[in-house]
């Protein structure tokens, strides 16, 4: 028995130094005849596909796992559904998962459900069936006739950024993010403290709401006996521009708060455009901080609270796995944590 | 013959009018339960599928030509094959294009080909044969293999930011980009322009290079009577970190050229970072351009060659449902216009 595990093992480490190309090399053909001489296709030459086979056993090289799973009619291939794919957010996640789901030997299929008509057109068709063997969910409101569906596919099943009953979830806690970046501000001397959150525009799309942001935002002032300053400005659209116009409303008004928390950092961003635009010194007579850690944050020097995006999407990803491998126990809840990064856009309050 | 082309006419005119919302409203059921009532599915009731069908005619609502095509076989599915959907320039013509697509009645599949991996599985699974209707591929370097299996699939084919013999395609002329961009420094009296250049890792992923953008600067150069003044610095790494540093080399001369003309935005962002951060004043000692119109830029002040990425997504899309439809004719190589816009990151040059 020992024997033979020392053996699996140094076939093992053979079959990982030995690649497709190596096969396809010695056997004098292309890498696609090989994967397709290995996976027992017709349309490879008998003369063929015994000499991809020899090449094959020269170089103890077999089809992966996952590879060789296509036979029994697995698609080796996990769809990503995302909302909205131009958001960085949305794009990070995907990279994340992606680049596990790839080394693992999978194909990544975005279904991108940009407005309404395509997400009800998705759960209309449900055309996961066939083509995937395991479904990640991002940040996608869910209803409970959309949930069912999901669950009636019966394949491994993660979501990202939000929650899902009996699913295992990948996200921060976004009630401690906002919490903590208030305290980062109370910390400096603030006590006029808005903030702007994104437009909770459920009956458009039905993007993800965040209430948890604001939760954490309320939760925070009352605890520094602030309860009732509490100060929401709704940006009207998404991003840069919603916080870029909310900004300047905030700005028509007699009296400027000392410091704006934005829902995310693109709102901040926009903030940041007014403020500039307007000559209003940041922070020398507003302090602005974001969520996220958006790639954009470090070059316009803005304090935020950092979210590892690729990694939620790496860990969701490698959750997939762990249930396409039987691997997995009961649902878990992962919450990654968040952290401050203090950039030049926060200080404390200016005397006017 | 004339009379029914009227009629044809009134009736596609109708067909706009009416929505499939509008249909469930009328019969009591959820816009599903129309669409699967309207394709023929099995799982409505008889009861059901009579109220559907009395309503769809009462409002002149039939299923589209796409719709129908369910019955047929067709997948009413396009897939969208893109590089790296994680860059601004990917994310925005994938949107451009989805929006076209999805009001037409088709679902995007979008395939993430990050690395040379998850491309070589692709061209050897070529997995789009049974699961769409027509293909986009976004600035991918093909060989002539990929070419080939492309071509196999015998189905609408359109390239965006790319040529392919044969195909249609939707691009910029890059090389009137970066030479528009080249007699705008010019115009402000600059002699001194350095250029830098995303890395061309060919071999690592086989990102499409754009040499076309070196070649319009050389060319604006050479006009200029300043053939032999050309310095292009090659950034290390894709987007703001590769620009970032590629900036840092260029200060570590004993002389600064008095402006810089970035490959594409992330670059010149990431140059701006690196100035800014060492204190040069910008375009005080130093003017910067870059190519897109990136949605920082404005935030940034940068001027730029902007070019409408989604538009082009969209043009595609149009394109590709033309094949679909059989309305078109031979390819086209449709080339959209890139034009100056003008921040405050360019200026002339001052006596040092």
């Amino acid at each position: 028995m020992e024997g033979e595990s020392e053996d699996a093992a140094r076939t093992d480490r053979r079959q990982r130094h030995a690649s497709i190309l190596d096969v396809a090399a010695l056997a004098g053909v292309s890498p696609s005849t090989v994967s397709r001489s290995l996976r027992g296709h017709d349309s490879v030459a008998t003369a063929t596909r015994q000499r991809v086979a020899e090449a094959a056993r020269e170089l103890a090289y077999t089809v992966s796992p996952h590879a060789s799973g296509l036979a029994s009619g697995r698609t080796l291939t996990v769809g990503v559904v995302v909302p909205f794919v131009t958001r960085w957010y949305f794009a990070n996640a995907v990279a994340g998962a992606h680049d596990v789901l790839s080394a693992a030997g999978f194909d990544v299929l975005l279904y991108h459900l940009g407005d309404a008509a395509a997400r009800d057109r998705f759960f209309d068709r449900m055309p996961l069936a066939r083509r995937v063997d395991a479904v990640l969910t991002l940040s996608l409101p869910l209803t409970e006739e959309h949930t069912l569906a999901l669950r009636a596919l019966d394949m491994p099943l993660v979501t990202l950024g939000a929650r899902l009953d009996g699913v295992s979830s990948v996200r921060i806690d976004d009630v401690a993010a906002t919490r903590n970046a208030v305290h980062h501000l109370l910390h400096q001397g603030h006590e006029e403290i808005a903030m702007i959150t994104a437009r909770e525009d459920d009956e458009a799309f039905g993007f993800l709401a965040r209430p948890d942001r604001v939760d954490g935002y309320r939760q925070a002032l009352a605890a520094a006996g602030l309860a009732g300053r509490e100060d929401v400005v709704v940006a009207e659209t998404y991003g840069i521009e919603g916080g870029a116009s909310a900004m300047a409303r905030l700005m028509e008004r007699p009296r400027l708060p000392t410091a704006v928390l934005a829902e995310y950092d693109e709102v901040a961003i926009g903030a940041l455009r007014t403020l500039r635009r307007s000559s209003v010194p940041v922070p020398g007579r507003i302090s602005v901080i974001g969520v996220d850690d958006h790639e954009m944050s470090s070059v316009l020097d803005l304090t935020t609270m950092a979210q590892p995006v690729r990694e939620q999407g790496a860990i969701a990803a490698r959750l997939l796995l762990d249930q396409l491998e039987g691997r997995a126990g009961a649902p878990v809840d992962v919450v990654v944590p968040t952290r401050l990064v203090v950039r030049s856009s926060t200080g404390p309050p200016q005397p006017a």
